[in-house]
């Protein structure tokens, strides 16, 4: 007898992973002929920019964008990382999901296995030609070529036209694609947007771009420190699921659960561990492989309750503060930039990091999102990124900014840069140009930017503040010499000293900031006390970690990320001088000290200082 | 000697697709707990549509969701299909990418073959219990149950609990999950949401939902007529790339490039062949295995360059105007409606089709934006869909209504709807939530939505129209015969007869419809001559698609989806009654007939009619 369910049985078909993003090359960035080109120079570029730092040789990068016939072109990406082993060759540029960091918990660009060989598939699917490969490991070596095609069937790599020759470069890697694109430099989601972010967060890469009409642009390295390598970790307890402890407890090589939970977990010893146990109502002995689904619960149970430290923060490479002011000031011209740094958080077992900031710009401007995430720009799918989600479920009426209804944007020249770092950023897709709406990180987006919004906030009222103070002065010091003058005339009687009237009325410490840039960066801190009392309190005076304090006058002490001035008496209507000098620092990345005063009520210019 | 590639080349290792998307589950819709319970309910239930359509059966589909222990819940998805092979429900629910819509070109709901074995996965990565399956073929067959887990390292299913019963059932799939999640209601983006929206796009299908709670709601069927089964076809020779021509050569049956043309593709018969041969310069005899890269590009080329007709309809299957209009009356209270359908259209070869509908709505809301992909509810992902990039691209000011900056959402109170379907659905990513910005798609989603602003335009202008005119006539009729009264009584003159004076003045020919349901749907349009002249004129009045015409006084004919009626010579202040009654339809869904008009200057209540 015959049944419908065996007639739709003979369709049944298993699916190669590259047929099925070759029918879906949209979710991997192939979705317009100008995407396309864009994403090709994307997945290299990481690519060489993860090499390089991996084998921590500072990047020299060179894009080539040829056009070819019709809507060809030629894409060539070339770095001076550590070379590919030959048989590595194939399987890395011709096979998807295929790579080394896919199953280490480690922050880098590329994490699927799948980018370059994407680009290696859409170069085939759209004009039928194989991408040209040459690798170089070592100066002994001689460099090795070939051509490389997708079986897409199989999903396994074709190799062709191989060869071995003296090539000038000591190590590295070249690819050569052609594929139907468009090339476009105007827009904000071009090449060069992306060439250009990318060499700001990463200050110790030279990007040589060769545009189509001839022109070329040097992104030229600023820092030959290389940014810190970051360490591959084990998986952090919290959030991690109950079907991934199963996995981790039947693959394990430990013998006892005791041991299993110190050799595989970040951030738990033995105390933790013992705790965990007997949480859970076990002894430690038991042999892991051998857990009951119950037992197994209890654990899993016991490792989300008890409290572990927040992952070790040498697993995450921040972008830095100075970085991202950097970045909003390149694009933008800036009045003032709030930034703010969260503490490593977790998410399903992932460590991550949120760091963000709000430039308020000089020039009415719509507001302006900019992402990142793993140092990567991202310059697509704005709309379906977690980072626009939180930046518009924020009321920023509350911090003193237009917004209609208390969601969307606000209607404020404002300009949002937000970064994630994680050892696993949750794309919404394989493309790798929005994050998915996770809680957790949505939750420290929010917190990063509401921090920011907070001190830009402050700065408008310190503004405000600062602005009718000096117009007080202004009208005082103007008005009340002419008054006194007349009265004094009129009574036939000498002029009277005025100082200690204007101070009792003005009845302020003021505090003024002078930032200039010469080989370093000299900042001088005027404070005045127009009090009709003597005067003495603590400064504190924010500087970026980057910077390095070369002198000061007076002497100072450090906490935290500020200097910290004990003001000796000054008279009233007295005066005292700062100057110091910060190194490590380039022009822009500090025009303003944040000030912070204690021991006094109030400073006009500077805020209280509150212990975070 | 010792090279970092060498060192780095032991890290290099294949993923498995099942590893890959167990660390990227919220690639797969399970972001949150929420999402998660809600993606696991939508793939089996599009899961079990797409079968009933397969085998034409009416769906019967039952939802259950249990509450268990801890954020633990059961669902189970029962339909009556038409079962599964017991070989095939391993791999069906145990791999993913496996399936038998893939290969086919054809629109159906499934088409990745990673929707339900990705709800397999998440469950024993959260909970880690396996799925339950319980399927049956036919009447005379046992039912056969088991467990499914996924080996994530091989992508391979695991079954155990094999068991063969007794199932009152004739056949039908059953699927049973444990899931960590969160049961939302409230909100728009809930099961009960997706449920009922699928309905009433289904309206052959009747769906039970059994909540935590213990509410039960039944989302009854509304005709036992089951939608258009949608055609198989082979690809369409405008937008596919040259890669695919490339594989389609390499592995045809066909033994000469003419018969590769004909047999291969949607829309080309020999004919249309032979003039792509000629234009390639070939002369259709060559052998398709042999043709070298010039000669295949020079086939590309000629393929694109040759006329062909669009896809043929009977592989896409839309909502229709009626169910559109019916999703929009279920959600809001509208004023009025346009609907749009355009043609099928192709973007890489595959065709799709889009049709759109935007809803004035009676309370000032905010925007709302419906979306739908081959009839499913697009819950999530709004803001990185092409749809809604489409209409905050559109610049509503020109249509008249109110927006800021040209761009965004229009200020007023409007809800789209927008479906896009297709025999290959561009989603961005696996979860299938968010269509990727494909031009082509793009410009059919803005020229259906345009039309539609234009319809409600002209309702608009008609509208105001019509209430000047009403205004006008009450203001005439009250007021000149008090004039012509005292004028009379003032000159000692009996009053003279107005209505030539009336009708002069108006100086207009008015419709008015009045729609009624009773077991049909009767609708009565009153024209009125307020001229001085005797009028006769055509009146086209639309009705939907659906519908079926049951009788008319007087009698009409039929122009596309209007009834034409030859109006006779009304004479000055005459009146003329049209009856006629609808069949097909349901109340709501044809409230206020399009009218419009021809060889007369003008009839208010009516528009001019153009042929489009």
């Amino acid at each position: 007898m015959a049944f419908i369910a065996d007639e739709l049985a003979k369709k049944q078909r298993a699916i190669s992973v590259a047929e099925f993003f070759e029918k879906n090359k949209h979710m991997l960035g192939f979705d317009s002929p100008t995407r396309a080109l864009f994403t090709c120079v994307k997945e290299a570029v990481d690519n060489s920019l993860d090499a390089c730092e991996e084998a921590e040789l500072l990047p020299e990068i060179s894009v080539t964008i040829e056009k070819g016939e019709d809507d060809h072109f030629f894409i060539t990406v070339l770095d001076n990382g550590p070379g590919i082993s030959k048989e590595q060759v194939g399987p890395v540029f011709g096979k998807l999901l295929y790579g080394s960091r896919f199953h280490s918990i480690r922050q880098s660009r590329g994490q699927q296995g799948i980018g370059v060989s994407a680009c290696v598939l859409y170069a085939q699917l759209s004009t039928g030609l194989p991408a040209e490969i040459i690798t170089k490991v070592g100066e002994t070596m001689p460099a090795y070529s070939c051509k490389v095609r997708i079986d897409t069937q199989k999903n396994e790599p074709q190799i062709s036209d191989e060869k071995l020759f003296h090539w000038e470069q000591s190590s590295g890697t070249q690819i050569k694609l052609c594929v139907n694109g468009r090339y476009v430099r105007e827009k904000k989601q071009s090449i060069f947007e992306y060439l250009k972010e990318t060499s700001i967060v990463n200050p110790h890469a030279r990007i040589t771009l060769r545009e189509p009409g001839g022109i070329t642009t040097i992104f030229e390295r600023v820092t030959t420190r290389m940014p810190r390598k970051t360490q591959e970790i084990k998986p952090h307890p919290h959030g991690i699921e109950i079907g991934q402890l199963m996995k981790m407890l039947s693959s394990t090589d430990s013998k006892k659960v005791l041991s299993f939970l110190v050799n595989e977990f970040s951030r738990v010893g033995y105390t933790t561990a013992k705790d965990v146990c007997s949480r859970a109502g076990l002894k430690g002995e038991e042999d892991p492989k051998k857990l009951s689904y119950d037992v197994t619960k209890k654990l899993y149970e016991a490792l989300k309750d008890t409290k572990v430290s927040v992952p070790p923060a040498e697993c995450l490479s921040p972008i830095s503060e100075t970085l991202l002011r950097r970045s909003l000031k390149n694009e933008f011209d800036t009045e003032f930039i709030a930034v703010s740094t969260r503490e490593p958080e977790v998410y399903g077992g992932h460590p991550f990091l949120v760091e963000a900031a709000i430039a308020y710009l000089k020039s009415a401007e719509e507001p302006v999102i900019m992402r990142f995430a793993n140092k990567v720009p991202l310059l697509y799918q704005q709309g379906g990124c977690v980072i626009t989600k939180a930046i518009e479920s924020i009321d920023w009426r509350r911090y003193g900014l237009e917004q209609r209804g208390g969601k969307g944007l606000p209607n404020a020249p404002v300009a949002f840069l937000v970064h994630v770092a994680s050892t696993n950023v949750p794309f919404t897709s394989e493309t790798k140009e929005a994050i998915a709406e996770i809680p957790e990180i949505e939750d420290e987006i929010k917190s990063a930017l509401r921090d920011c919004a907070r001190k830009l906030q402050s700065h408008m009222k310190k503004k405000e503040k600062y602005k009718k103070q000096k117009e007080k002065e202004r009208i005082i010091r103007e008005i009340l010499p002419l008054m006194a003058e007349r009265c004094a005339s009129f009574l036939g009687k000498p002029p009277i000293d005025l100082e200690p009237v204007i101070a009792r009325i003005m009845d302020a410490v003021t505090i003024e900031s002078e930032v200039n840039y010469s080989e370093v960066c000299n900042v001088r801190l005027i404070v005045k006390n127009y009090t009709s009392r003597a005067k003495s309190f603590t400064l504190y005076a924010t500087v970026p970690k980057e910077a390095k304090l070369i002198s000061s006058k007076p002497g100072c002490t450090m906490d935290e990320n500020a200097l910290v001035f004990k003001i000796p008496r000054i008279k009233s209507n007295g005066l005292f001088e700062i100057l110091y000098s910060l190194s490590g620092i380039e022009k822009g990345d500090y025009d303003e000290p944040e000030l912070y005063f204690e021991g006094i009520d109030e400073v006009y210019g500077a805020e209280p200082w509150v212990m975070v």
